[in-house]
């Protein structure tokens, strides 16, 4: 088993990868939560794949349990799920020391994190990624959310988990669609500061177990530094700024990892032609984006993506934070005006 | 103008009490937050009478400003409100940089301030009291909330405010009702730790800004020392207990603080019962309460109360925190099972 130990202000953790860790999860909050109940979170895909052998393992550690299964997809990270899970644990007279556990993807991890951040003002929760991208990123860092109509991700906590169990296992049984998404977020973190994972991808010299670990730890050492994104855990958002405006416009039909993936290489032409990158580089992200199957294209206009752009949480005080790559292993954060972003955008379409 | 700092763990705020501080909110506003936008959220029956005020002066200031106003009541703590809440920011354009006001009592301050911890996971955030029971309790120490069916403020967040402006004048325009709520809060706070003041307000020889003053400085010192609620500050709880399962009983018939006032009452009861308090001190706290036109009996069965009782947030580890007077002016945390819970609920009775 890898272990990683997440240092975050509000609160240190570890995320332990390696093969059959479900069997661990009953032992895992009893060592790290004071839980009596345990509630197992899962989408309808994951649950009837892990569902049992999660409630078998918090059985045999002595939790009560109970579970929700929710539909698949990111519409259900809204409000209504959101106020679904709320009622479930109350309905259940959860208390303030018990657990949730968010077994799945993403979507799955985002909505439960929220609930248990805000639940009686806050639960302990436990994650399960059970998707690359979910293990490589949306687990670890304590960033929850929900969407609304008129954004993605656009309410939310900062909430770190008491426990993060990656069980490599889990991936076996993930689709090459959603396999290859998860890769957009590694190849974000080669591309960010990491030249040597960059070279390993292209080459798939790299088992999922080392790829996962590695990306933890890049996480892991930005969110120690900035915890509440307001200054290098900015950088994560490569690929986002725009990636988030082409997964909202595509009404997620497109998955997170692909938009993102769109949303890299959109950067990288952009900084292309604005001079600050060099175009081998360019190139060289694309590639290796494309090596993984994902898309570094995308139909709509920069006039359709410019007002989903606005409502970007990275905009504050009229200024949008760009993460511009410079070279493969260093990107920068530019602020940008309105006006400005949207000659960016226009510059990443082609 | 009388001026209280708090010095909570996660950020430090001045409380500012006073006449014609409505005046000053531009200002504030200005000084305190880097907003561009500001949008003051009102109950209906308090945005006739000052919303104008507030706009004009956030507008004196250079704000852009825009305004929700919201039913009247309990009820509107609710998962619907607050979606509308949040639409409403998002619909705006608001940034992490923007803010949001609360003007009004404790359901406006605990449903705004719930959407200004978690809209776009956290935004500015004003308190501007315009009830007794908000000046002295719910606009100081951060605590945020909305209601499930289930219970009262089962979901919130730990958030405070960037400013807290009372301004006197407000209060003029109470309903006697109201101003009575309030003062249950105060009592509350005399009979925590503060005998000198539970003899003035016996005496009714102190003025309302005083009495604003001194319990904001009682709070300010306990969320100081516990701003998460696990050990000091529970002692906030007192008459709570019973007293939320007594308002959420009456399907908030009524007010937050008569419901407050019979929980003090009840806990002082059972106190005297269990031989904890003597009952000379019962009968002083039930007169003043008596004193202040509050309710002191309620209609409902212990067995009525007992299951809201179950749900409240106080319950940890299978145990609920009761605080219990032990004299005028101290009081102590007793963790008790749901089994005697009970018994202190019938023994509370009468």
């Amino acid at each position: 088993m890898r272990s990683v130990t997440v240092n975050a202000p509000s609160g240190h953790y570890a995320v332990r990868i390696g093969q059959g860790l479900l069997q661990t999860l009953g032992a895992g909050v009893r060592e790290r939560t004071k839980a009596r109940k345990c509630a197992v979170i899962a989408g309808e895909n994951v649950f009837p794949l892990y569902g049992a052998a999660a409630l078998e393992s918090l059985q045999g550690a002595g939790l009560e349990t109970c579970s929700l299964v929710l539909p698949a997809g990111e519409g259900t990270k809204c409000l209504r799920h959101y106020g679904e899970l709320l009622e479930f644990l109350a309905e259940r007279r959860f208390t303030r020391t018990d657990c949730l556990v968010a077994l799945g993807g993403g979507v799955t991890g985002d909505l439960a994190g929220f609930a248990a951040a805000t639940y009686q003002r806050g639960i302990a929760f436990v994650q399960v990624p059970t998707t690359l991208l979910a293990a490589v990123d949306s687990s670890v860092g304590g960033k929850t959310a929900i969407d609304l109509p008129q954004g993605k991700n656009q309410v939310g906590a900062f909430y770190q988990p008491a426990l993060v169990l990656c069980d490599t296992d889990t991936l076996q049984t993930l689709p090459a669609r959603e396999l290859a998404a998860g890769y957009a977020e590694v190849i974000k973190y080669a591309v960010l500061g990491d030249p040597a994972l960059f070279k390993a991808l292209g080459d798939k010299s790299i088992e999922p177990a080392e790829v996962i670990e590695t990306c933890v730890r890049h996480k892991a050492a930005i969110v120690a530094e900035d915890e509440r994104d307001t200054g290098a855990r900015r950088l994560l958002n490569l690929g986002h700024t725009f990636g988030h405006a082409v997964e909202s416009r595509s009404a997620y039909t497109l998955l997170h990892g692909e938009a993102v993936s769109v949303g890299t290489a959109m950067i990288c032409r952009a900084a292309c032609k604005k001079g600050l990158l060099a175009p081998a580089d360019r190139d060289a992200v694309i590639a290796l984006l494309r090596a993984y199957d994902l898309p570094t294209e995308t139909k709509y206009s920069a006039a359709e993506l410019y007002d989903t752009l606005l409502l970007d949480k990275k905009f504050s005080g009229g200024r949008l934070h760009l993460i511009v790559p410079r070279a493969v292993g260093r990107c920068e954060i530019l602020p940008v005006t309105a006006e400005e972003a949207y000659t960016w955008l226009e510059a990443g379409l082609r």
